[in-house]
């Protein structure tokens, strides 16, 4: 038996309204910062009312908990779509490393940063937040390895896979005041040169 | 001639003063964060009155301008001085390493980090911390030349210490809301082989 033909647009109309709250708080993340993205700042933005906001997403952490895991899922599905993109060949390590330092200074990469500083001294977004970076730096680290094409099971691959991410977190952090592009590309083009040598067998 | 005698316990008190009101300005953002460190706070905090504090530090600014300056000296002098207590010997090496590392995780760099995060969204602290922002990166990059003993003239060696310095910071990102020690450990075990090559001529 078919669903009533009322209930899919109803479904539909509260997906898009979700996703609209989900960028628009990303949005005001990037914008504002952290102390200005208010559920009032977000739902004006989205052009949601107060009430579907608050139906949606009852409290602030959980807005922006759901709008980390939309981050999330929004940048790994950007980096596999644009790998995907890239042409077989010797250029395609350095380009997936540029594509993965360019999520780390990005938009979503200042909107994940404000929302982990703030849990620092917010309890209550603290406590929805770090179940959320586990996971988050486990998929990012799997999507990892398998852009590059890695072998995690090659001793060294696994930390240099790490490392890797942690230098990129170190550059996003570098980049916030200032245009840090002109050092972290000289930066980068020699870790390339020694990751791929780490990497390859 | 001497000063007039009174000059000078006046000018220590002024020092004293201040000095308390920037290490208030480091525990209040630490504790409460850029948002939580008003002037009020820490003018409370470093049992100082309203008005000398706005004698020595007349807006938000300029006190968390000073105290970043304060913050980076303190730093410095205190690796200077952990490095100096370390014995000569193979080890040593690895134990700078260490020592940057605990820079990295502990409360100057999460109060610097607090700083750096809000001045992307203010404008009057963003233009405030630009200048310093290069200056704080060039003393720590010549403290970790001089505390490896790297020689920059070498090739790779200049890139090699930017490294290390852009992955403790990022490793320092990765530690803020969860005790990421296990990790870093074993990859920092990984970096000081790699950069013990990269450096050795």
């Amino acid at each position: 038996m078919p669903a009533p033909p009322s209930r899919v647009p109803q479904q539909e109309r509260s997906r898009a309204t979700r996703a609209r709250l989900l960028e628009a708080t990303v949005d005001c993340l990037v914008e504002y910062g952290w102390s200005g993205t208010t559920t009032t700042v977000v739902a004006a933005r989205a052009g949601v009312s107060r009430g579907a906001q608050l139906h949606h997403y009852p409290t602030r952490a959980a807005l922006v908990t759901a709008a980390v895991v939309h981050l999330a899922e929004r940048r790994a599905a950007e980096l596999r779509a644009e790998a995907e993109a890239l042409p077989a060949g010797p250029r395609r390590f350095d380009r997936v490393i540029d594509m993965l330092a360019a999520a780390f200074t990005g938009p979503l990469f200042v909107a994940a940063l404000e929302l982990w500083v703030a849990a620092r001294t917010d309890p209550e977004l603290r406590a929805a937040l770090v179940p959320l970076e586990a996971r988050v730096g486990r998929e990012m680290h799997r999507l990892t390895v398998a852009l590059l094409d890695a072998d995690e099971r090659r001793p060294g691959v696994r930390e240099a896979v790490q490392a890797t991410l942690d230098l990129l977190r170190g550059l996003g952090v570098a980049n916030l005041l200032t245009d840090d592009s002109a050092r972290r590309t000289a930066l980068l083009n020699t870790w390339k040169r020694q990751l791929a040598t780490l990497l390859t067998p």
